[in-house]
């Protein structure tokens, strides 16, 4: 995922900036349910918050690295809650922040909409409560998933345009097959739920005692808030109502028929607009 | 429902008009899974379609009534994918079409989603392919069906404004349980999926062998394509898409939060701008 953003003579140039780059805890790739050994693994890992992300970051940043401040710090949904949260809790270190197709505090349509999306899992007997034998025991669960992060993931625009196609698909059953069900399939479904039970509970108005105004007006970072035009997870107006209480933030939204998963980089004009943003973003005294 | 639309003083006016309602096939009042005796009930229920709807609709006002012409087909959601197959396949009896949040064909995004919705039912073991024995069998997926409706069927500014709290619940939990799953915990599961196979086939293209431009083509009657602005499933793009393939017609959209399930008629200004445009579109000459 990481070389869609990062490359030689773009904003995020490895020749230019040190780079870091982590993996959210229960991504599969850190700490997660699936490679947790038993008994805490599985059904049993527990809940975990953005903010456990980001506070394990910043001890990696600052007991491995020595880091004191931060140029920028960028991320993509997920990512931007962290980015959110980064900003938030460690507004001197934070100089510049860039939360990209996400929000500062999850919305309730958002959350509802991750619901369906973990039912579909749950819901699947062979989950077993989250000790299941392997992950091909809740396949159908999984398809099903992957089927509704089709139909909220891109936009309706998208189809229209039969977006799937020019991406090299030859029908929606080939796309939801071979694409969506291929990418989440290698995925492990404690794994998804971990990281969902924490994507519907980002919310930076936990340090304010709910007040996101105040929360947000922490932030020190220069800040571009980039929601894309088509996103149906965090549509461009929610992410325009946190825009406005960041005391130094511009709205850059990137237009884009690919919906969220522009963040996938399947649209080359959004991640055009994201580097030229980006450079920009990067080249502001702070 | 037919109380949001109809009454003295409005555009359709029972003391001005000779006023047909019908309940399409499948809907649980019409002959529908649930009522038909065994073996053809239930999971054995045969595929039906708009086609369905209308030839017997078209029997009925024709045999019945004697009609030779209509002054107005009008309909919302399957409603409006009724009223397109109607002014299509009888283009010499309908004098003026108003498919309200509908299309003439469905999209694939459309199918897919629809799909995650029969799904939701299908998927719950209790369902037992469409031979349960009470349809509080399908209870849980029947709530994962509600929730789904939810995320989609309003529109994300309908939350932003919390617009279900100025409805009368107090809660997201509240109105999910008392009003999207209140409304289809009455409906029977077979049925919910009859509709839904239905649905996700509508397409006038049928006529023409699959030309869609052709279709629409045929239309001679004066037609209003009313999408609401923020309709998740037949979204304005898509109907306006439609609308410049259909000889004499108008767009007119719809402007509300309240995405398609606009038509529950919850915001009054928007059945005040359908009541405009239905007026005026009764009092052109043709």
């Amino acid at each position: 995922m990481e070389q869609i953003y990062i490359g030689q003579g773009r904003a995020l140039d490895p020749d230019k900036y040190f780079i870091v780059v982590v993996n959210q805890i229960g991504n599969g790739l850190s700490t997660s349910p699936h490679n947790t050994p038993p008994p805490a693994g599985m059904g049993n890992f527990p809940h975990v918050r953005i903010g456990d992300d980001v506070l394990a970051q910043y001890k990696f940043v600052t007991e491995k690295f020595d880091l004191k401040s931060l140029a920028l710090v960028v991320g993509g949904s997920m990512g931007a809650q962290q980015t959110y949260e980064w900003a938030v809790r460690y507004p001197d270190m934070v100089k510049r922040a860039a939360p990209i197709a996400g929000t500062a505090k999850n919305t309730i349509h958002d959350f509802l909409f991750t619901e369906t999306l973990a039912e579909a899992i749950t819901s699947d007997p062979g989950f077993n409560k989250g000790f299941y034998a392997s992950p091909a025991d809740v396949r159908e669960g999984m398809l099903r998933h992957a089927k509704m992060w089709a139909v909220m993931g891109w936009s309706t625009e998208f189809f229209q345009q039969e977006r799937h196609k020019a991406l090299g698909f030859s029908s929606m059953d080939d796309f939801i097959i071979n694409f969506m069900n291929g990418y989440f399939s290698v995925m492990d479904p404690n794994d998804l739920l971990c990281m969902a039970w924490k994507w519907q509970r980002g919310d930076v108005s936990r340090h304010t005692g709910g007040d996101l105004r105040a929360a947000l007006g922490r932030i020190k970072a220069k800040t571009f808030v980039m929601p894309m035009s088509s996103d149906m997870f965090f549509p461009p107006s929610d992410c325009q109502a946190e825009w406005r209480l960041i005391p130094d933030a511009e709205f850059r939204p990137i237009q884009t028929v690919d919906g969220h998963l522009a963040l996938f980089g399947a649209d080359p004009s959004a991640i055009g607009q994201l580097d030229k943003h980006l450079s920009e973003l990067l080249a502001t005294k702070v």
